[in-house]
């Protein structure tokens, strides 16, 4: 990339301070109006008054826009996990890494939009099945730097996934009034109670 | 459906006894050869001696061929996690599932095969996801009628499927020679012990 490049992209920032926001909010109005499927990435740069152009410097397509989280909730998991005490059990590193992504989960009427996007898309729900996936197996990798074996880093690793989805389930679930943390840390205590 | 076409079709299967196990085979035989992507069904058909026609009265699509037995597996499952008995833990009722679907898994050289074409195609990766995440859910409901609440019952449906997929991919690994029951059982244990 060119200086000059550099410059002008700088320049766009500049003049225009949160497009990246802005896309985010116009996608999540329109995917709600008309549907994800029907909505283009033309009618998202119109409707956040800025150009298809600009869509594209942010986003590779609409889908992605609402996974946009997932790399750095990915991260904050990992760095909890591999953070933990030296002497923390598995289960400990694994809690710190769900306490962690906790702070993800306090806007709970996005969450909701979000999630009823997501349940009328069969694709979108299919990557979010990836999405999760691929979440278990860095889970396992970072309690493998831990010196955890297998199979217990991976069984453990989609045992969390699992309390994470549930968790999330109940809270965006409608009438729901329980904090996030409050919803995983109980479904943490069931898994080891049922398991016990 | 008239008697006329009843009829016509048990004269189908009287002449082609096991067309449908010879598309199977075919299918297997050409998505190891050319890729998933690349065969179609008038192919699959051609290998088997059969007409395309004779391809849409076994399979809705190419794709399907690869999850034919899922069905099945999830009625063992179920039956099994139903029919533990009444003062079994929902952990002895979920172990009782996981080892009825063991008996599914005995054709190592057929799971790999398949395995390696599922890894092989995105779309074949996010079909067996989505039918894992059915599967969780099932379990759940199995769990939920033998009286088991939430979220204790989706918490152990997810592990299920976690020991489950942890224990499928040790078992077509290369150069493993233990069998699915063995490590899945191994993996049931490393649950317990993590969570302890």
């Amino acid at each position: 990339m060119s200086a000059a490049v550099i410059k002008y992209d700088h320049d766009m920032v500049r003049w225009q301070p949160d497009s990246r926001g802005r896309l985010e909010q116009a996608a999540m109005e329109l995917f709600t109006e008309r549907g994800f499927e029907q909505t283009t990435a033309a009618q998202i740069a119109e409707r956040a008054g800025l150009t298809e152009r600009t869509f594209f410097r942010h986003f590779a397509d609409k889908r992605e826009m609402l996974f946009d989280g997932s790399p750095r909730l990915q991260q904050l998991f990992v760095d909890a996990v591999a953070g933990a005490p030296a002497d923390a059990s598995p289960f400990e590193a694994v809690t710190a890494g769900l306490d962690a992504v906790s702070a993800f989960f306090v806007d709970l009427d996005h969450s909701r939009g979000r999630q009823a996007i997501i349940d009328s898309d069969a694709s979108l729900q299919e990557r979010e099945l990836i999405k999760m996936s691929r979440l278990s197996s860095v889970i396992a990798g970072a309690l493998r730097e831990r010196g955890v074996t297998e199979p217990a880093a991976s069984v453990l690793g989609q045992a969390a996934i699992g309390v994470f989805h549930v968790a999330f389930g109940q809270w965006v679930a409608p009438g729901n009034t329980r904090g996030y943390a409050e919803l995983m840390h109980e479904s943490l205590a069931e898994l080891r109670a049922i398991t016990a």
